[in-house]
Parts: C-alpha cells; sequence; structure tokens
C-alpha cells in the first residue's frame, strides 16, 4: 500500500522542481509535428496553476491545428546555471536545469478564461503589471491565441533533468595542471530604458528579476 | 540578370544573422519526431565553418536513428535581448533574436573529424580552452556522439527573427499615464569558482562573455 503513495510524493517532488524550471525562463520552446517532420518554435509562456501557456504569433500559425482537436506537443524549457571546465575535454559540462514536457495543446477560447491568462504572462514582465497596463479591448483578444497543456493531465508527462556542482575528473588527471572549476551563469536585467514618447517620470518602471 | 545575385546577397546576410545568434548562445534545442510525435532535447551546439553541430548524451541517443540514414530534424536557437513593456497588455513584447534551422543532422563517425568539432565545443568555454585540457582518448571519443547539420546543404532552411527596439504603443494609449520602455536582459558570466581538487592558482581560470 506504501507504493502508489510514494509514487504520488516522487511525481509531487518532480512537479515543483518543474514548476521552479517554468516560473524562472521566459521563453519556452514548442515542438510540433508538421507533415511528419519536426518543428521547435520559441515563444513566450506563463504557468497559471496546472495550465502551461504558449502565447505569440506562432501560438496563432498553429492554433488552426490545435482546435478543435488537441495537439500533440513537447514544450522544453531549460535554464543554464553554469559552465563547468574539467581537466580533460571529455569532462567539461555545464550546469542547468531542464523541463521536457509532452502533452496535448488546447486552445483557450473563452473570453474570460483567455483574459485570466493573458494577465500572467504581463505579470512576468513585473509583479503587478496587468494591473499597470491596459486590458485588452474584444478585439485585441480576439486577435491573441493562447495555447495551453494541462500539467496534471494523465496524458502529460513531465521529466525534470539538472546537473548542479563542480567538475568531476579522472583521478589520474587531477594533477596535470589545467585549471578546473565552475563560472556561474546567469540572466541579469539591465537599469530600464523609458520610451522616447514617455510623459511620466522614469522612476515609474517596474523592477525585474 | 540582377535577381539571382540579390538572392545570393540576401541570403548571405540571413546566413551572417544566423552565425552570430548561433555563435552567441551556448544552447540549442533540437526537434525530431519519435513514432509521429514532436521530441524537443536541450543540448550544447558549436558552429564549425557551415558545420552545425549539437553534442550531448542526447545526441547519443538519438544517433541511432541518425546513423546510417540523415535524421531530419529542426534546431532552434534563441536569444532574449529585453522585455518591452507598452501601455497595453496586447503590445507588451520581448526583444529578441532566433534562428530555426531544419535540416537533416549526419553522424560524425570520422575520429579525425570528431576530434576537430569537438575542440569548437571546448573552445565555447573560453577561447583557446581546447589547447588548456586534455584532448579525448580513443575510448572517450568513441564513447562521444557529434551529430551535425550542413547549413550550405540545398535542403537546409534557415529562417532568422529579430524584434528590437522600444515598445510600439496605439496612439490613443499614449496618455494613459503608465509607464513604458524596455528593460535589457542579458546573460552574465559571475566570477569562477574554481575545483574544490584545484592545486594551481585561481588566477589561471579562464574568461568567458
Amino acid at each position: 500500500m506504501l507504493q502508489p503513495t510514494r509514487k504520488r510524493d516522487r511525481v509531487a517532488v518532480e512537479r515543483a522542481a518543474a514548476d521552479a524550471v517554468l516560473d524562472e525562463a521566459l521563453v519556452c520552446q514548442v515542438g510540433i509535428v508538421v507533415d511528419g517532420r519536426p518543428h521547435v518554435l520559441p515563444t513566450l509562456h506563463a504557468r497559471v496553476g496546472d495550465l502551461l501557456c504558449a502565447h505569440s504569433s506562432v501560438a496563432a500559425r498553429i492554433a488552426a491545428a490545435a482546435h478543435p482537436s488537441p495537439l500533440p506537443v513537447c514544450v522544453t524549457v531549460s535554464v543554464l546555471d553554469g559552465l563547468v571546465y574539467a581537466r580533460s575535454w571529455f569532462n567539461h559540462s555545464v550546469n542547468y536545469r531542464s523541463v521536457v514536457i509532452h502533452g496535448d495543446a488546447h486552445l483557450i477560447t473563452d473570453p474570460d478564461e483567455k483574459t485570466r491568462l493573458l494577465a500572467a504572462f504581463v505579470n512576468r514582465f513585473g509583479a503587478g503589471r496587468a494591473d499597470a497596463s491596459r486590458p485588452p479591448t474584444a478585439k485585441e483578444l480576439a486577435a491573441t491565441a493562447v495555447l495551453a497543456v494541462d500539467l496534471a493531465a494523465d496524458s502529460t508527462d513531465i521529466a525534470v533533468k539538472r546537473r548542479a556542482g563542480g567538475p568531476v575528473d579522472d583521478p589520474a588527471d587531477l594533477d596535470i595542471g589545467y585549471w578546473a572549476g565552475v563560472v556561474p551563469v546567469r540572466v541579469t536585467a539591465g537599469p530600464p530604458e523609458s520610451a522616447v514618447d514617455l510623459p511620466v517620470p522614469a522612476n515609474l518602471a517596474p523592477t525585474f528579476g
């Protein structure tokens, strides 16, 4: 009787790790099959509870294929954390976190639901940004495609991978005199640049990251 | 008679833009079709002249499918340059550069060619790093899979997309009082962290970025 609980725990841990990566990265890659060939489209994403949403002109392009039937997709998100220098070429590596999700994407058609999900996209630009900019008109909403994968669906498979820590060298290589270690890598935001037509003070700029 | 020349010029400009993105980003996404479904695998890449090479345990996993026949792939690389804040949700955007390549991946089997390409991978960790670490043994070389797409092949299609500059707001939105502008985003490297078992001075650490 313990097995299912343990499995449920493991799935919950995996899901929490996946959510952390999805919520940190702004860009995902959506893979679809068109005429038997692979297509990988970079686009923005936002996670809203169990829904992983993709949105862009790209979403519009593939929306036709997703409506009304769900579209099989593979959504990949990765974060590069560092470059790992080893004494040998072979043991060079990178520290990273990645999530690969296989599932079925649905086109969101309900205007209220679409508005709720788009708010999440805008809030990724900075907390509260959806309240600090104008919501869509009916026409803008109709022109916006949102695709969503239900992360909690039985048909959704989520795989998280990561590497962390220093280089792992062969013992025989330790004394050959080459530098080894890690150079951390991170995404940083520069100072906000106000739009040229902005009449209000620049100190109203949002903070990101 | 001018038409072909103009087209050749345009292709050359597009290729130069693609190379710049490929050479800047360390991580690519390789899309393949397995049993009719899309798979998108994040992995490292290196461009060596006309060859775009992918390398990782992932490459090993799909190598079987690529050898001896070429494997149809879609390789996507994107760089996020900034967050674009508009007055309306609808006009929020991101500044980015992306390359989407459709082509056929070949498995590199010649040991000398493989060594040449792997040197390019190691040199992405820092100029001269291939000379500042131990080259692979025959066994390590055999355990390493390198997949390559010929960027100059007729069957290869390269599409570069980019957005740059400030927000483009609707004229009617300009005076509604919300901040608008760009927050630049870039990847930065932190100070090198020497391996715990390193006997040589840390000032031998390479510089990256």
